[in-house]
């Protein structure tokens, strides 16, 4: 039995990651070794870890290592603590191979812990451009991963072109297409998220349309982050015929300026047409967005799943810039009034047409395959 | 003024920026941060730092986050304390530039706490190609740096090819050739090693002719880092006609190994021959170099400053793999007979060429003109 | 000049420090270093560093060290960080004394860094039983201290039970019945609490009278925090007619269950007669308290300043337990019926007189005035 | 099962608590959780660890903390790192009971450690008095923990005086009597050292007399640890008719300067009477000072075991002062002379009577039987 060893360290990571894991798990010679970490197990961030469990998945450690403050001093020392608890988690564990996801800061501590104890690390989205911090990160973790499995053919080329060997690199698609697959079918909303989830705000009949909101701060910018946030607020305030659902931020330096933006908005303003959610299930997330009017926001669930299902989306700002898009996607800036006119236009506008730039739907079962099959190695040279 | 911030972690770096340094320092818009850290505080690896003070420069803040452990771990979370206190250095420090210098596994920790916390980073000899855990970090390094400082032609390309922008890629040769510069010309050994720097063995005279030894543990194979210092060890025995002057290794995981057999094999053979050196300034290291039959070992000093001296060169395993070589090298496995071979096959032939692959002597004051001029950013995104 | 340096951890300690920090601030032959760290920076705890710079004190070094999680392992962790990174702050500042104050869990993060780097340190308040982990912690760092600036007469007798040297501990009184002493004069409510700090909730009417509540998770009785606050919230809902101000506790494991409790009953029932602070300075709130019908929770505050003030005091459960008190406080159970039956005493009762148990007023100087005359020494023997 | 976590931090406090460990495993209801932390996992310092399981216990976990640095920066910060990694480590075991041991500066992290987790803490030899910072440690940890082992009733008495509850304190005598009582009846040296712990330097007859010598740095007065140690060489160099065998020191901030002095004397000086050891098992090391004229130095097994055994004892410095003791004890300061007048003295005199001050040879078993016995709590308040 080879032993996987998936590290998971916010919320959006794990819909990122969640088919793999079942197929790792159902996989007669994988063993899975689940860790949750860093935001994944925080109350203001959602506590993703309930979702895993609820999904039914065994966690091996669990590990705390998110430094509080509001600065990005906190995030190098995240990551530092990250290292120091990851690398004992592992030892304690002796993997075969470890699994990062993605390029939130934090996913550094894993790529470093296991490549540095010499064990062979698998990255999970590499490749892909987006003109942040997140990809200084995500390349970064690149040059420490033994093995690559990708999403798209846009970021196989890139890795590729970083230098690493032709057999290390995997297209399987990203999992995340696999769960926007299973909800497709449904053409309807089967759940009532007011009752499932709570949140806060007012609960606006949902049986017409809806907008649903999501946006995060933007590392690089974070002072701004309130006042990116209110741009948005603004325009959502603004229209009041259309319910909003929003949801809440995950971890980030900069996170509690846009979480204070939210707040001081619902102190000041009524938003009467407005609820807001701290965190769903990655499948009834995606149900929601797929009975929607559009997604409005900078996550990038609009770059993928978005596409896959054929929902428009409204991209602010740069968080996304040079992700490979669909057509389901219309650029504005932090603008109050692009924002609104975008909103206007996707109202008035057909549907677009769904594309599998992002995979097929069977992304986690071919990562597993890929897991179960690679010649352990964590021993690598630049092709060039 | 602009702050630019050298954080050194170990002795073999200190010889890679001197003279950058001192060009910082001179500078009349620069002002030198200079930060010392990790195994380049220790006395068990030389105490790098007394030689940094007695060249007159003045350190800022010294870091201790060496983790003792002969093991993996131990270099993992010697770089999550890394994080942890350089962070908090930074921040006091509020440098314009953050810079750090070459491979070792612990500059990773001086690139991310720089990185995270948004400082522009300038990494030191980038590019370069060694195929060992090294080249993981190096690489990995590049892709977090927002300015590579090389120092050849072939790593120029490389980073080119990884994906930086042309604008922030210099080719300034590598500052130890600029130290190698000083030596050249002095035709002699200009002071004695034994009463200078200790040590401890026999004092074979040196005025004819003396190998120098230097092997480092290699770290994806610490465990056979014994092993391959015997076979080493046991070829300096087997001749003992010409003396040995032999450097103690820094450290890494693994180097216990290696210095335990080098104790070993002291208290067992007599070795009369043979003196054992744990440290030497640069410039007298060179200067030895320079007088020596030849280098054996696997220190990057035989690839780059003994190529620009002509000094002949046995290097030994796999550290130096696929770096850039000139003639003066000859490669041999871990093999006593391969090492025997070569040391017979240099006593017969004439000395090598110089060639300046590493640069012409200049890279210290290439390097700070660089920081003095590149635009300050810290934002930056893959050019394909 | 002689070095002070006081780390202040928490909001509430702040308070029992602040006019001492001024007394140090102007005494001639010292020289305040003010480190602010752990929750005393943080924004859910009330951002305690505003109203310190409000204060005009500088803050020479803050440190972030709080780890985030609902449990007692970040407290563990959070105190491990705190030497880390309080050990480097001590290097930096080479303080003459350090000081601590009280006995909340991550004090015992200056009190190890500096006892092991052999800097004399004062401890604030030591001596006071109160039969929970925090008495724990008190007794340790009495054993750690050099100095002990007791707040009362049984504070001092138990320091010297201790085994302390007699010329080492200074019944100084607390700097917190300073505080009190200043609003004592003013015999009405100076200032407007909703336009001055905001928070939350309804904004009743507080020209008649009204209550204050200030209720903390018990740390080794974390699980329960939330069922503690909810009786007491029931208490307060269920009597509508006198206004209530809540102020929300700060960091500790549990404090999550108390916010928790506190945040699903503003959702769930109609509570127009409370407002909810995060946050007030020291003399407001004590002006506040001093005009208030009463204090209800388990704050020291009750105990304390408000015997100093003869303010009636409602003290819920276990919190308190053994800390010397006057005729001001009513210990109750966590019962609903318990409290309200107190609530009711307190309106038709006359108002307690007042007692001078925790000092006179002067405690600042007094403890300016030890710091500057103590023998500076780190080496200590138990006296029997 | 009652499952009892007991945390060994170094060579020393193996012995003080290896027949407690047999005890605890063989008890049938105890499950014992080992685990082995700082310098005893390390070669510098002897590497304990192997001898531990050489002796047949099983390691549940590794901690390495030991932050490498010659300064007491470096003793608190390694302090830090084992709160870190021990809360992690009791997390996974779920200990019912934690057991630290003695006094040395890393214990205090397991005690904080176990404290801050509610994991009852019990703690082997609190209550003694040595007059040095271990003092400070020592006391400090008794006011942690809930349970207190002592080795004496001057320790019993002491351990009440600080206020713990009677029914918490328990004179069990000190472990390392159960081993002096083992080797008591041997008679003669069965072992050869040299054969069995190699070890370095001259190999002198052993079959008439010889001296031992074990000899620590003293924490408060490091910078001195060179000078002190050199008044000791002296003394045995200028001795040479009595072969000397001389135990290396454990880890401590200074250690490094009593290792230093020790080796620049076997480089300076013939030694031809003098062999240097590393480590040696307990029970040799017992028969070895049995056999011996008597022990030089200040470790504490002069103190406890020597006086069981009736071996006399030089006993140089502050490090043991006012730990209670037998009429086998002479005290001398740092003083060449001094020392060689007592050795001298000891020749002539006859061998004093052994007492029984620290135990009648089965506090292994007393410690188990009281762990098994007592009710778990980690709640307590002082008496007084």
């Amino acid at each position: 039995m080879r032993k996987i060893c998936v590290v998971i360290t916010a919320r959006p990571s794990y819909s990122r990651i969640k088919t793999a894991l079942k197929a790792i798990q159902e996989h007669p010679n994988l063993e899975l070794q689940l860790v949750v970490a860093a935001s994944a197990l925080l109350e203001r961030y959602g506590t993703a870890v309930n979702y895993i469990k609820a999904d039914g998945f065994h966690i091996v450690a669990k590990v705390f290592n998110v430094l509080e403050g509001e600065n990005l001093t906190a995030a190098a020392k995240t990551t530092g603590i990250g290292i120091l608890e990851l690398s004992s988690v592992f030892e304690n564990l002796q993997p075969d191979i470890v699994v990062t996801v993605a390029d939130r800061f934090e996913t550094m501590a894993t790529a470093i812990a296991a490549s540095y104890m010499n064990i062979p690390l698998a990255h999970i989205q590499g490749g892909e451009v987006t003109g942040n911090i997140d990809e200084k990160v995500r390349h970064s973790i690149t040059k420490l991963a033994d093995y690559h499995l990708v999403a798209s053919q846009d970021a196989e080329q890139r890795v590729l072109k970083l230098g690493e060997e032709p057999t290390s690199v995997f297209n399987t698609g990203c999992p995340s297409i696999d769960l926007a697959k299973e909800v497709q079918g449904l053409n309807q909303l089967n759940f009532n998220p007011y009752e499932k989830y709570g949140g806060v705000g007012a609960q606006p009949d949902l049986s017409n349309c809806y907008w649903v909101v999501m946006q995060h701060p933007v590392t690089n910018e974070y002072q701004n982050s309130r006042k990116h946030v209110e741009t948005t607020l603004e325009a959502i305030r603004q229209q009041t015929e259309v319910p909003v659902l929003w949801f809440w931020p995950n971890v980030d330096a900069g996170s509690d300026g846009t979480s204070t933006g939210i707040r001081a908005y619902r102190e000041k303003y009524d938003l009467s047409h407005v609820h807001f959610f701290k965190n769903m299930q990655g499948n009834d997330f995606l149900n929601l967005l797929d009975q929607s009017i559009g997604l409005i926001g900078n996550s990038s669930v609009g770059i993928r799943e978005c596409a896959y299902l054929g929902v428009p989306v409204i991209n602010i700002g740069s968080r996304q810039n040079r992700r490979q898009r669909g057509k389901n996607v219309m650029d504005v800036n932090y603008s109050t009034q692009e924002i609104t006119q975008a909103m206007n236009q996707i109202q008035t506008n057909p549907r677009p047409t769904p594309a599998t730039i992002y995979g097929e739907g069977d992304a986690g079962e071919k990562i597993a395959a890929v897991l179960a099959k690679v010649e352990l190695k964590f021993h690598k040279t630049i092709v060039y």
